[in-house]
């Protein structure tokens, strides 16, 4: 199983008046290590969008532990725990050292650029393949 | 059991490549829902944080059905789904027209501002007491 | 000489560590009012994008006085300070009450979907005819 | 004279629907490229704030003149262009490779905690001394 890792410096615009990096970037966070995931494999996102595959997000969830600051050096493990010819889900941990200081979870529909649903195993094999690699292994043997 | 609802129009900044509003928009639209809930029961936010009580989030949940976008109004109706001396969930519903593009929760935990833990029922219980008015009614009976 | 008004609320994800709306937003508020002006007039800027009308913005400046905060209503005039056949310029002042708490410009180019530049006077008088109704009076003449 | 160089990688959700990153993300990235032209003369920005010194943004000017994309790597050569006791202003080039995609110049104002003027000269002589090594030549030899 493999891993991927995303470092983020946390930005001084992306603090609030609680003094602690506002919720909603966790989100764009994620998206940066998805980016980074798939760069890391060969697969640059914006390559998959200009061969007609988008990965829309359907769901997302956030668990907040504890907050991070302002040039506060994140890491985030992203993996995926689910994937099938027509959906993927990643998962992420934010780590702040030693500490995991978020989880959260996104899930992502595989649709052409008509937003149609794609049948990512047989239209993008190679795609599918490569993803599987970061599944955990015992889910792995059972492609 | 009250509803707020608060109206939303697609800025184009919230847009994103693929023609849609990004979804790390809900969270902050979801926000200004809470906002003007707390605001129509004569509670400005900022009212309640200059008086110690702050809401972090520890728990963020988005169902995204359809996209939203540039320019869109949205009407976003916004309940209480969980009260408790620590602890309120709220829950979202985003509405385009009549269609429900987008549904979400958010969970937050009453602290002061040492972000120690705050009992709301006796430390503001006017705050508890309008806030389940916004229960669902049989929860409401309950308290 | 016509001027467009658009009241944003601050919103909490707006604000930043030094307890005011960040500088970043007025960006964002600046092109919400420029999307107010064009729907005011019939014009919406996504009709304007679907009939192959860009502006990219090429300059922006912004003086900033004094800090909006978080629930602060603002309302930001605008107008129009230049137009050509290539290129129009916006002029921004945001108030809080009576109050100008920022000033500030956008300029932008006409061009069409290919990021070409465009004729607006030729290719949409309907539009120059429209925008130019904003300008200053005396240079409404020139034209 | 010396200059910081910041790398900034596009995210996803920094791009539109015109399918380039949006215009208000420049003035982040500036502000990234600050934090870290700070850090690297050992100044954490975050331990500035905490001595009482901020620097609110007074001023903020774009020239946009190409668009970055999606996972575009670019690099914010950022100096200081003038410095008093009782201001800054940084000067910003966004560079694509070898192409200017950018420039850009933020003014800021020495302020306490209690937003009143800092004298920087005499209140942090270190600090002034040191953003003065970024002023070009000649007018460092003024000081």
């Amino acid at each position: 199983m493999k891993q991927s890792q995303t470092t983020i410096q946390v930005r001084y615009a992306e603090t609030d008046q609680m003094g602690i990096a506002h919720h909603s970037n966790y989100a764009v966070w994620f998206e940066q290590a998805r980016t980074e995931l798939t760069a890391g494999i060969g697969m640059h996102y914006r390559d998959l969008e200009a061969m007609g595959l988008m990965l829309p997000l359907t769901d997302l969830s956030c668990h907040y532990r504890l907050p991070a600051l302002y040039e506060d050096t994140l890491v985030i493990q992203t993996g995926i725990t689910f994937l099938s010819a027509a959906r993927v889900t990643f998962g992420y941990r934010v780590m702040k050292g030693e500490t995991v200081i978020c989880t959260g979870e996104t899930r992502h529909a595989f649709v052409g650029r008509d937003m149609r649903p794609v049948n990512l195993k047989k239209r993008f094999p190679e795609v599918f393949r490569t993803l599987s690699e970061f599944l955990p292994e015992e889910e792995n043997k059972e492609e």
